[in-house]
């Protein structure tokens, strides 16, 4: 990167169910928390990127960057970035494409669903637009469909049982007990995971995370400078059915996200302390973990039986934190941010994908 | 701009009803155009990025970068770019932002719209997702209602009289009959526009662009050369709600990146010899040539009265080749580029907006 970009604002929303909020209110309140903890102000801000997936369908509403930017006094040139649940990780490689391009010095990164508004069974329909609605939706598929089957492969392959399964959502929400922007802030001991209502057979309601409602917001800089700057943003591509894979139990967006963040960032994955990762299900934080090279293949549960060397979702992750899609890789990177200021460690990442990782994005984080 | 990024390669399909056509037919038959034309192969690409609105509303389908990844051999990083109608343009400024930043040194644009698959009240509905769902859309408003709101007022002020009106739809149905991919080859006569069905008062059926499938590809690149290159990119953004502005005469996101572009490009307005202008509405036409300063204000009918000194819409603009919503902005390119490589003259310029210009992206075009 030719000059650094810097973390200059944060601020969210807390995620959850907010009957009273629109997805105008939501971004409002995440957009002013952001600014205020800027060193700047609004009027600094030279372009906003919205991060969104559901707007069409949940609220009747496309055009959202258009709504941010007249949100904001002087409206600056806006637009909406869209990669599934991996908008808000795409919305901030733009921004830094913006900001490296220098076609901007100051841009606003708002990520937000509103998702409670609509009924469950019609949010389940819109979030198959992640898949390929030709080859995966027919099947009847959803997406705790996919990664039933992606579960029920790992367990049959790596001979992994259900009951060291339910290590992955317990500590998720053991963690989001701290968090004052989670949806769910109550332990669950492990052997409630699997005790709760099947969804997608192997996988249990308290294997998937929720349907929420929230909305985060980043200034990202080159201009004002701030104790944390982007080391690295990386995207990557795998095809969007999981028909067209050679394997179900490894995603190879992650890996190639990974593998270049690291070359980007020039580091080594061990100097990586704090990692905030896309649990949409239990199984995807084994698979992910694995795929970034924190463990073997088969052997990501170790790390959520004894103490990690690294912390894994220290804010709750998707599970406990809630999921309001494209707002979660924007709510990682500020989550990341909060645990570099707080550890003498080096590097955070942030990895959101969407889909069945057909897309991932991965940032990495350090001190400035 | 640092380094040139030339239009290394275009494809599109014919706009129109594609009945036989998903979305996902229509961008791979698009892409494989432009890499056809390019001076590259599919492997070069280092990035794609996709224009679409209403994928979610007709074809169930988000994450339509993924998608057209999938059709690329090496799937690279992909994301989907959204701002209504001028979501070509800002999928384009994307596009140069990644360029100029050297995150990539090829990328592909592909704009896409499948319209015709659901019923039109239903595509109504989600085109007034570009407008704002909680101040425009409770009024009752369409888009052909707020178009008829804006031609009402400027008539009234600009006593301009609806027989003189009939002649910019008369000159883009004129100028389409030579456009192999344009929607509507058929001259049709001044008078029959105002005779033809009301839509909203005073704006006829023919002075709406129709509903249409259809999708545009370009190449940009830093690395290929090409006889044409991009001059200038630049986006800007007005309020969401026609209700929060001043006037609806005249609209200042086309003021804002007309001037953007002219200074980005350094030039004189008088420069440019080709136009290709968002005339969504017949008066959208007018309006935006007068914020372009192509005009005075209320005299922008008199360019299409007479002979203009630039030639407007010379593919059959959005009336004549049809208005499959994203894959607008990127056709638009496509026709300024051809029209400049068979000009003696140095620029052009494609002018796309988004709601009632919300947003508007404006990309001159040069020869390299």
């Amino acid at each position: 990167m030719q000059s650094p970009i810097y973390l200059t604002g944060t601020g969210q929303t807390r995620f959850g169910e907010h009957w009273d909020m629109s997805i105008k209110d939501l971004m409002e309140e995440s957009i002013d928390a952001a600014i205020e903890n800027a060193g700047c102000t609004a009027l600094d801000i030279d372009m906003v990127i919205v991060a969104n997936m559901l707007g069409e369908v949940a609220s009747n509403q496309a055009h959202l960057g258009a709504m941010a930017a007249s949100l904001l006094p002087h409206h600056p040139p806006a637009l909406r970035a869209e990669a599934a649940c991996a908008s808000g990780a795409v919305a901030l490689h733009t921004a830094c494409a913006l900001l490296e391009s220098g076609k901007a010095q100051t841009v606003l990164v708002v990520g937000v669903e509103k998702m409670t508004d609509i009924a469950p069974s019609k949010i389940a329909a819109g979030l198959m637009g992640a898949a390929d609605a030709e080859k995966d939706a027919p099947c009847g598929l959803t997406f705790p469909g996919i990664f039933g089957l992606i579960a029920n492969r790992y367990m049959h392959e790596f001979n992994l049982s259900r009951e060291r399964l339910n290590h992955v959502s317990a500590r998720h929400h053991k963690n989001g007990v701290k968090n004052p922007f989670a949806q769910f802030r109550k332990e669950i001991p492990a052997e409630a995971i699997s005790m709760s209502p099947k969804v997608a057979d192997p996988l249990c309601m308290l294997d998937c995370s929720p349907i929420s409602d929230g909305a985060a917001s980043v200034v990202l800089s080159t201009k004002f400078e701030s104790p944390i700057k982007i080391a690295a943003s990386q995207l990557a591509t795998d095809t969007l059915s999981i028909t067209d894979r050679p394997t179900i139990t490894s995603f190879a967006a992650t890996k190639d996200a990974m593998s270049a963040a690291l070359q980007e960032a020039n580091i080594e994955r061990e100097e990586i302390a704090h990692i905030e990762l896309h649990d949409c299900f239990s199984i995807a934080a084994l698979i992910s973990l694995e795929d970034m090279g924190f463990a073997t293949p088969g052997n990501a549960i170790a790390l959520y039986e004894k103490e990690s060397p690294m912390t894994i979702n220290q804010s709750g992750g998707l599970k406990a934190c809630g999921h309001p899609v494209a707002a979660t890789g924007i709510k990682q990177v500020i989550d990341v941010s909060k645990q570099l200021k707080n550890s003498k460690s080096s590097y955070g990442l942030a990895h959101n994908f969407g889909g069945a990782a057909a897309t991932c994005g991965i940032h990495i984080l350090s001190h400035a």
